[in-house]
């Protein structure tokens, strides 16, 4: 065999031999870039400062501008602000209850910003003292509730038809601040589809000229 | 160049073009392989018989053991006792609230056939009337409980400690059956990770021998 011929086979299989090298890299590139966002938080939460997430736009940003003595560091509350805060389009809310200032000026903000805010909730929680439901509809957003005996009790939200965020946590201080609880966070498009349904669903059952607020009366003449 | 090589340098690129044709199909088939189960379950779930799936060792299997006039079709509450009842080794219940008759006969039927059974719930709720922790701890199941203010407001279960199973449901007949509520089942390495870690974090913290039933007496005196 000529020289020049045993060079194209050395070539030819150290090619080959640097392809299945690579293979496994490869596929862990490929993995990663499918691999959805997913993280749990997981409360209670350290109270720290959130004022620097919650700053309205054209205020100086940064933790600097906040002279509190609470801690500036990052916390499982201020964790959930910043996968709501990302909201660029819309945002859907499905909360039994909804109580939490700071959770409630997030969502406001957004509103100002000109995303789609849809809330659904428990009509048996939204009148309670402290609910954050009349001054986001006060604000001009948008919310639907139950009128029945079970329990609105989801707790889920959705950002920008990508993102989920679910788990046992209501949106209240108490839960926050004392209670064991969870939130997930997860960039999943199955499982985003099938919340998305769900809340699409209640939204159109919740339709407020589908109400009756004495059905008794109604049904009664 | 001679025909002998010539013949090894096309082998070489055969087996080269061969190697990168059976790429995606390798790819797609790791990518199949990792796909973990995930699943959604919606509440209210329908009322249905479950006694099929109940029934203790022995008796004969099937719908056709139960005469009752329940529709026994599939529901999410039997999808719920399903995923419970596939535990083979162990189970880790992290509930607040546990009252669901079915449910309780679940756990109690896992830990007669040797599965190792943990739980973990809120001890303002487990006294309640109507709640199973009563009968588990009798039937000689481990339980452990808070005793400080906050909830112990977690809701998930860890099957085999390989699929999680989290959501808004407390287990109780009410929530399953006039609620809104929403049950992830999960096989998720990570995700069952970070949850068996709080599960045990907790557990250690609720140490029986290191309950204080009357805290301010002991620190008065």
């Amino acid at each position: 065999m000529a020289r020049s011929s045993w060079r194209l086979v050395f070539a030819a299989g150290a090619g080959l031999a640097l392809a299945l090298e690579a293979l496994p890299w490869l596929i862990r590139w490929l993995l990663a870039g499918r691999r959805p966002r997913r993280e749990v938080l997981f409360f209670p939460s350290q109270v720290t400062c959130t004022e620097a997430l919650l700053q309205a736009p054209g205020l100086p940003p940064g933790p600097s501008g906040c002279p509190c003595s609470l801690p500036h560091s990052e916390s499982s509350l201020s964790r959930l602000l910043r996968a709501l805060l990302a909201a660029r389009s819309s945002l859907e809310l499905c909360l039994f209850a909804f109580s939490s200032p700071q959770l409630g000026r997030a969502v406001q903000l957004l509103h100002q910003r000109g995303v789609r805010v849809r809330v659904i909730t428990d009509c048996d929680y939204m009148a309670l003292n402290g609910s954050q439901i009349g001054l986001l509809r006060k604000a001009g957003i948008q919310v639907r509730h139950d009128q029945d005996l079970g329990y609105m009790h989801h707790k889920f939200a959705i950002v920008d038809k990508k993102v989920l965020i679910t788990g046992s946590l209501n949106w209240t201080t108490q839960a926050i601040q004392n209670n064991r609880e969870n939130v997930l966070i997860m960039e999943d498009t199955e499982y985003v589809r099938l919340f998305l349904e769900e809340f699409e669903r209640i939204w159109e059952e919740f339709d407020p000229t589908k109400y009756s607020f004495f059905p008794q009366k109604h049904r009664g003449h």
